[in-house]
């Protein structure tokens, strides 16, 4: 018998990994791994850093932890895995099961026969259809060369201002390494609010403030119509539909979209998200040949839903299934849940799950919580916020996505809620979980069991929300009512929201002073961050009041104006 | 209809917290908390860092987040609910349902009648029945007064060297509580290893060359015998079977008993622990009687069994459940996983569910494997290694607990398997977890999903490990095999093991030096974390060894003797 013969197309993440695990389990298979580009096995998603600055050099990113550069040499030596860089896939014979090959140095062109093939053709940086972005100093970032080239123009002492088009998971990460080399960044995003993939608008508003106080600039809510540049070709204006942006350099970071080129011209099926359609096995329409990483579609395990989540993480898992299923064995991928975090500056990002526009749009009935918290013991040294938000199914209490946002350790919960929602947990099973609790790490009651229990008290008819989006709202419309704060008046000196509506009432004062609060109008309550105006409205109800609801999140989650001095 | 009558005995956590939520759900109860000492509602759990410093006043840890001194006029104001602090609960009767108290000030005796008690008790420290427990400067930590007591004894100036009896939860925070002084401490322990009631002795190995890194002393396998005193009555040496050391403070650190007395004499049922036995709705054997927090027992839910696992964030939760139940609610509390997470000095140490010994003391067959990895991306700036222990039953592969000691962020993992463990997570799932994923904040395949996938590769038959300790038996018994190091020069250069069966082969040229290698003897590879280990352990399966097994964790676990420069 002849050794079992299996060709990897892309040696980026999906693809390495698959060779890799495929040769642990088939000492004598010939694995034979083709990419277009020269260096192989690299770490993209440390580009930022680069960017930035905290990653001194590139080989860095392709370096194993001991400094061994993973080229193909070391694939070679360590692995007995033939790797084919700078070689171009041009074609899949399925019949002949060959890939014709074009080494790009030589112009040769070979065949490799297969008995298995796999597809990791990574996805490419999405280009908006607009004049002006192949002109100098416009970039896209989604190749180390591209990384090199980013650097090059944020360091050479020429680009004090640079727009990031696109307030996506690039984009943000983009605008903190620019900022980083003393760059005045300029964000401009198609949607209403940053990271709209990602993140509700309290939670994305929550985040911009947080941007702004850095000091780059976020313009929201207008599309790019076109790239301006100079008589040496150099980029100088973005010009938008509501205005013009001077700028010297402009990184296009509009996301991903799957590199399914060659699959589509080999015969094989997409899904409906344009990325390759899988099975749970990772195996295209075609039984010998699979595919992962950044150019397949996922299954969304809250959904059931296909979904296009390009990611690193989920890349090299695909690649462990898919070796282990190349070699004759029979693991699933049981899907994803949707989970993205990433760092802003000082503050921490994340979302796993749905957000509550995403759920609503897919017609479920939810109930929501805003939790700001610390992330430790509010007494101890580091103590930091984190907003919290769950989303839950109304009738089941089944928890379907979470974001956190804050300078506190916010990643910590979103991996926490990524587990629980694996499991279909319920938020009465996140209000219970025996997390670990020492004051230098949680609270006695953690933030993200905290906003378990305010969903599971919303459901029980104990609280009523009100979003802040909500009230702003009823502001506009002219309503009526009582906007109780409950908080000391020492805060309310510090920051206090300016509306005649407004009426300080500290919390230890409310039970003495009900005949203060007429009892036919709503009642709006809120406090720092609305524990005690939980307090405060369950204390109005048992004294009779019938309209009484709280702001979610208190006056740290009001996404609008506060005037005080902190 | 007279108002429901609910009586609190301890004012701690649980029983403030039930208090609280029962006032929440019912306006018009009569709430009173009945609680022996003077402060109440505190964050017992803050004690070391006010001993150490980093918490100035001992007022942050009986004060809301605001600031507001949660005392009983604020329990009054805010939650409408009585305390009476300084008043002893002296006896149940049950068949009056009332309770005698005793004012400690006054010496007044009343009798509060009750339609539901809640029993909050805590715990009780225990100390060792030795001679010289009650000699100057032999402290406990069980209240705010013990640690105003040790903190000015840390701070006079008179002390330099400290002796802490116990290295178990309390004993370790106290540590590091005690070296931020600038005292020299000396742990004395009974057990052979320090955390032995939470950790595996290789885990704690680990841990214990970081304690003393930092300058502590560690004496384990030795009781201690009794305690001296100078002429003034003050303490001066501890002698335990072994040593007599020398000290100028004591602290007793073995552990907390549930303050049952009460209860026992009012006929309510112990559970096997000698905590108070409840049922899921923290009922005691009295259905009008609720016990939750420090005093009660749990049941353990990847068991089933009964343990007594007190922790502040337990108390909170019965705190709910029991707010809840005695307001006309039916709120199971499922359980706990025995979650434990504290900070020594830099490290940040963690378990959940059972060790590996405990697991094996209770008839599981296990598979486990140690991981050292960086607890984000190795290329970003701040990344620290975390050594992670996952313990899974070999049968099921269902993960049975974890542990996790480093620099790096060891408690996100923590709480990931703990969230996993509630929901019988098998090691598999773990390893597909969607936990997010970014340079800050992980590597691409995180640590606990990598200790997931080696139990899993271990299971399957790809993997034979081997403990750190098991080698060191075989060496013990003079057994011939080849210690087969696959890092490179510089490493082996930087540290290593050294020993006459050590060969060094590094990984990349493992396959062109087979020759080098006898077919005939059983070989034990490794490398620094035993990645590299485990490629070179499949090349050599696959090139026809038979006896190949890789050392766990490699050398930076392995917990014994090392030479080199680092």
């Amino acid at each position: 018998m002849t050794a079992h013969k299996i060709v990897v197309i892309g040696a980026v993440a999906a693809g390495p990994k698959a060779a890799a695990r495929a040769r642990r389990l088939d000492p004598e298979a010939e694995i034979t791994i083709v990419e277009r580009g020269e260096i192989i096995s690299y770490a993209g998603c440390g580009m930022p850093y680069f960017i930035s600055g905290a990653i001194k050099e590139l080989r860095q990113l392709v370096c194993t932890p001991t400094g061994v550069p993973r080229d193909p040499a070391f694939f070679q030596a360590t692995k007995n895995i033939k790797v084919l860089n700078l070689t171009e896939a041009v074609t899949i014979d399925r019949t002949a099961k060959e890939v014709e090959v074009l080494a790009l140095t030589s112009g040769e062109r070979r065949h490799l026969p297969y008995d298995k093939l796999v597809i990791a053709t990574g996805g490419l940086p999405l280009v908006p259809p607009i004049e002006g972005v192949n002109l100098g100093r416009v970039y896209r970032l989604n190749h180390p060369d591209d990384a090199v080239a980013i650097r090059e123009a944020a360091t050479c002492g020429e680009v004090k201002r640079a727009a990031i088009v696109g307030g996506g998971l690039i984009g943000m990460e983009a605008t903190e390494a620019l900022a980083a080399n003393g760059i005045e960044v300029i964000i401009v995003e198609m949607l209403p609010y940053l990271m709209g993939r990602f993140l509700d608008p309290e939670m994305a508003a929550y985040l911009t403030r947080h941007v702004n106080a850095k000091g780059a600039h976020v313009y929201v809510g207008g599309k790019v119509v076109r790239l301006v540049g100079d008589a040496e070709g150099k980029v100088t204006k973005v010009i938008t539909e509501w205005r013009e942006i001077e700028t010297e350099m402009v990184l296009l970071a509009g996301g991903v979209r799957p590199n399914v080129r060659l699959t589509q011209e080999a015969g094989l099926a997409l899904g409906q998200t344009g990325a390759i359609a899988v099975n749970e096995y990772l195996q295209t329409s075609d039984p010998d040949i699979y595919a992962g990483g950044d150019c397949v579609e996922n299954v969304h395990m809250v959904t059931g839903q296909k979904v296009y989540t390009p990611m690193g993480s989920t890349a090299n898992k695909h690649g462990r299934v898919i070796g282990d299923n190349i070699t004759g064995g029979r693991t699933a991928f049981p899907g994803v849940v949707g989970t993205t975090v990433l760092k802003v500056f000082d503050f921490n990002v994340g979302r796993t799950g749905l957000s509550e526009s995403e759920a609503r749009r897919l017609g479920y009935e939810v109930v929501t919580s805003l939790a700001p918290a610390p992330d430790c013991s509010d007494y101890y040294p580091d103590s930091e916020l984190v907003l919290l938000k769950l989303v839950a199914e109304a009738g089941s209490g089944r928890v379907l996505g979470g974001q956190a946002v804050g300078a506190g350790d916010a990643i910590k919960r979103i991996d926490v809620l990524a587990t629980a929602l694996s499991f279909g947990a319920k938020a009465a099973d996140i209000g219970m979980l025996d997390l670990g609790y020492a004051p230098p790490y949680s609270t006695a009651i953690d933030v993200v069991a905290h906003a378990a229990n305010i969903v599971e008290n919303k459901r029980a008819g104990l609280v009523r929300g009100v979003s802040g989006a909500d009230v702003k709202a009823m502001l506009d419309a002219g309503e009526d009512f009582v906007w109780l704060d409950v908080r000391s008046p020492q805060e309310y000196e510090q920051s206090r929201i300016e509306d005649r509506r407004v009426k300080l009432i500290p919390l230890g004062r409310l039970r003495s002073r009900l005949e203060e609060l007429p009892r036919d109008k709503p009642i709006v309550v809120f406090c720092k961050v609305s524990l005690r105006g939980y307090e405060a409205a369950r204390a109005l109800a048992g004294a009779g009041y019938s309209d009484v609801r709280i702001m979610d999140g208190g006056i740290v989650a009001w996404p609008y104006e506060v005037t005080g001095a902190a």
